[in-house]
């Protein structure tokens, strides 16, 4: 791409997310409903001023991973942890009933392929952690009991739905399926959110204690950002999400993050407050770049609306996908109605996950394309629908 | 570009970025010396484990002009107005001797052709602005007088060269020249510089008053880039160099600015401190990515070095080079040695305008391999040295 081009891109994107942001809030909505509704507008499916290119592609790559990072800093782990067991009892339960309810639909109802049945229900079944997070924070949510149970579920989900991919896609290729490999791909990220917290507590200290004898400026972004894009760099080395790199990095310097041994590798606060400022303009940035860039990957003009199976095979879709997600939250029996419903309606928006395993289909050829375009409207509904309804929820209450 | 390639790219930039930095420093050299070297070490050059890339050049161009943002937003106009034709007669001798000597040489001692010398002679002639402003933060000395003759006179020479280019590549590719393409584009250029500070205040206006009403954070690194991106894109549309734009954008900003008609169009040095605060991690994160770049971009492994007329070419080249920048300090007659010495070697290194205009001649075949092989190694040696004999200048001083 050419550099005046890329420039006049760029400002068409940051531009177009700050003002619908701004009216996105200005309607009492979440300013991220907004960011994508930008590149919906300026991309291909209405204006087509701006297309997704390489280097947008992979800044909006960057900015997600910056805004899982900032996640995990301002995470709170002992409460994270504390809600481990009902994490996993929702993302169980949010990877199962999508995955199930999908696969019978396509299969049962719709008389598609077995591989194809089995593609379509994996694509609805990873929440979309950067949208569900944006929704939370817009909505000053972030800290509350529930938004921990849902950050441990959507992360846990997101490795369900990476070795699901992983499975899927060796299956689809090669038509076989090895056990070992999807034990593999677990085993790595086990390994990875084991070590990347003490290792990333090492290098934090060792990039304190340069920033102390540095005597050129601007130490503390660049590092932290390579450190932040190594961690992402080697979380998809390991078969992991490259966004979950960012948060492990994000949790070893949050404040709250104590290693059980060694106190002295504990990161003074002060030094912990400098990183969060010297970060904020940065993931600011990056962050509505990654949003724009989901609208901008939805091409509405792709969809045949005149045909009714789209509609009736979509329309199906959307509620296995709502109802599978919005069930995960009432398998935490004992919590209140409100919080069950909370969760469930955060944990629905696909997002970028769909989008890629959507992707992934079309490209190996399972799906075709009036059967992407259908996942493509369930993305979309499923994507934009939800902030509005946990909006109201939290109002309400 | 794979996104996983890409991450680990950056990381391996920034990160051998600082490291040559603060070797540089350890070893009193200017840190832009290990940036540039940091460069040709991990690139194809020595180690070959990073390559220039797309998105790697668009990143360095944001870096570019984001730094050329601070400078402008750092610098002093009362000062650098006062400098102003001081700044006209270095930028004019700086262009004149370096291109007539250049010219001469090539075309009477090398027997080059007569475009072939006229290329020639315009690779010499525009200084990196990037590169000696930075030598010049680095040494702290960007307040001092000489500076903002240094600033103004590659700012001027900088649109000289463009012009030239324009000229050149005009007559390469259609064998005749129009006075008149030459004439629209410093019409242009002029026309930028004059209502550019007026536009780029009635926008940053605008984006206080918005600050003070927002509700959503992060607006004001979104909008201060989009604002300084807009305006490199501005300057290219026009015809000037991009870096220009942002240029013109960080003095509209800087708190010494002030527009003579409309006081209330002035801003708050309030606003401007936070801008200044938020950008600066940006603007660092951004600017070694340009130098590394340049570094990157240099193929020292392209040259033969057992070529004697390579080296006779060169070596003769880079005693112009020197020579008829060095001169142009000693154009302004009544200042002392030490200003004119220091005037004359900041404005030696060539860099990437340089590696520009040698690429241009290489694209459009007036310039072979050898010759090519030859320039670049006059741009490295010009962009390398010069920053070295400013440090010990001005420590003798």
């Amino acid at each position: 791409m050419e550099g005046h081009v890329f420039l006049i891109q760029l400002v068409l994107i940051l531009f177009s997310a700050r003002v619908m942001g701004e009216v996105a809030a200005y309607f009492q909505a979440p300013s991220v409903i907004g960011e994508l509704l930008a590149g919906i507008i300026i991309g291909p499916s209405l204006l087509n001023i701006v297309q997704l290119s390489d280097p947008v592609v992979l800044l909006a790559q960057v900015g997600i991973i910056l805004l899982l990072f900032e996640v995990g800093l301002e995470a709170d782990i002992g409460r994270l942890v504390s809600a481990g067991s009902k994490a996993a009892i929702v993302a169980v339960c949010g990877v199962v009933f999508p995955f199930a309810l999908g696969f019978a639909v396509s299969y049962a109802l719709f008389d598609l392929s077995l591989l194809t049945s089995l593609f379509i229900g994996s694509t609805l079944t990873a929440t979309s952690i950067g949208i569900t997070l944006r929704v939370l924070h817009d909505l000053k949510q972030q800290g509350s009991p529930e938004a921990q149970v849902i950050l441990g579920a959507a992360v846990l989900d997101d490795i369900i739905g990476i070795v699901f991919l992983a499975v899927l896609y060796e299956f689809a290729t090669s038509g076989s399926v090895h056990a070992w490999n999807a034990g593999r791909v677990l085993l790595f990220i086990a390994l990875f959110f084991l070590l990347a917290p003490i290792a990333a507590k090492l290098i934090s200290k060792s990039i304190k204690k340069w920033d102390e004898n540095s005597t050129i400026p601007g130490l503390l972004p660049t590092m932290i950002v390579s450190l932040i894009l190594l961690f992402a760099w080697v979380a998809y080395s390991l078969g992991a999400p490259e966004l979950l790199g960012g948060f492990a990095a994000g949790l070893a310097l949050s404040r709250q993050f104590k290693l059980p041994v060694g106190t002295w590798l504990n990161d003074s606060k002060e030094f912990v407050q400098r990183v969060e400022k010297q970060m904020r303009p940065i993931v600011h940035l990056f962050t509505p770049i990654f949003f724009v860039s989901i609208g901008l990957s939805l091409n509405l003009r792709e969809i045949d609306w005149s045909s009714g199976t789209i509609w009736l095979l979509s329309g199906s879709l959307i509620v296995v996908a709502v109802l599978g997600k919005l069930l995960s939250g009432f398998c935490l029996f004992k919590e209140s109605r409100f919080v069950q419903t909370a969760i469930g309606v955060a944990m629905i928006p696909r997002g970028e996950v769909g989008l890629i395993f959507a992707g992934v289909g079309l490209a190996t050829k399972v799906f075709d394309e009036s059967l992407y375009a259908a996942l493509i409207i369930v993305i979309a509904v499923t994507t934009l629908v939800p902030p509005f309804f946990l909006r109201m929820l939290y109002a309400k209450k």
